[in-house]
């Protein structure tokens, strides 16, 4: 079997252990025997267990972004681009569970050098969400624009809910029939907003 | 000095060490020389690692829960009550900042106990924040009442955005001065909605 195929095996492995049990109480034999190799070879092609936690940290935030990215369509109006991306984040992080348990809930424990790693590439959807909340208001009648602060507060704000909505979504249902469901919570919250939704006015992905 | 005195002192020194380190890596030496006191003092007092981890996430959730419920004056209108709510939220973790990072940070890997009493207490936050969209529904013009899997996505979406912009903000700014700030934004996020930011539309503390 090509070492590449290989590997992939071991990560899913050790992406399934760390979701369960975290990154202490994991154990590299249950690693090992889960993707049906020896520990040895799982040493040997990924060192440690330290390394190949930091290459589950990077595998799955890099699919999470990749996956944010194919969803949105650049040319489309500001509504459905956010609307298209968190349908993109949803569906993937209902389809892969533990890759989000690992970056959202064991990686982010300070004073581990993983944390640094999951804050950076946290930092990386921010900004994904910070370009998409500019644009919105330039195409839109803001006067003025909106101060940088205040659209990094947004971004971040924006961010914060996802995550919160990931695991709410993933805890209530497993096999991710409601991503659609949950990024219009996220739409009609983010979009339209609470004033709004009192008064009726909702957001529909048919509106624009 | 009466022991009421010595445990708080090390119960502050005990958050303190706790948010730096992280809760492996803290020391009870540490801990104890920060408070001032012997290490055995500690152990008779607060008996454990583990309990005095416990004793400092129990006593830094219900502090900020109280700070949360004190802001709100149940009479006033929703918006009101939503802003007074983000204030006193992010008016006390910018005042404790060690406090939220072992509330936000280093209690929430999955497979310790005290993940389980972080996320009990997380979510009598948003038990606070779904009676609040509620009651802002039925006080607004909604014709038929938001279904209920609705209002705890918001609610969640909500609490979500509220940790990631606390987070953020302490990060900026540790001496707690732009908590205003910080509410407003997260106030034109949930309340205004980024279709009406975009439109040069904004909320404002003084409107209501």
């Amino acid at each position: 079997m090509p070492r590449e195929v290989r590997e992939r095996q071991m990560l899913d492995a050790a992406v399934a252990v760390f979701a369960r049990r975290g990154y202490r109480a994991a154990s590299m034999d249950e690693i090992a025997e889960l993707a049906g190799a020896s520990k040895p070879l799982v040493y040997l092609y990924l060192h440690s267990k330290e390394d190949l936690f930091s290459a589950c940290i990077r595998r799955e935030a890099e699919a999470l972004i990749a996956a944010v990215q194919a969803a949105v369509d650049p040319g489309a109006p500001a509504d459905r681009r956010l609307w298209n991306g968190l349908r993109g984040f949803f569906a993937h992080t209902a389809a892969h569970p533990d890759g989000w348990a690992v970056l959202h809930c064991q990686a982010r424990t300070h004073g581990e050098p993983f944390a640094l790693e999951v804050a950076a590439l946290r930092q990386r959807l921010v900004d994904v969400v910070t370009r998409l909340i500019t644009e919105t208001a330039e195409a839109g009648g803001c006067t003025e624009p909106l101060p940088e602060v205040e659209v990094a507060g947004l971004a971040h704000a924006l961010v914060g809910a996802a995550e919160s909505l990931a695991g709410w979504s993933n805890e209530r249902d497993g096999t991710g029939s409601c991503e659609r469901r949950t990024a219009e919570t996220l739409m009609n919250f983010a979009w339209t907003g609470l004033e709004n939704l009192r008064n009726g006015r909702r957001w529909a992905p048919a509106r624009s």
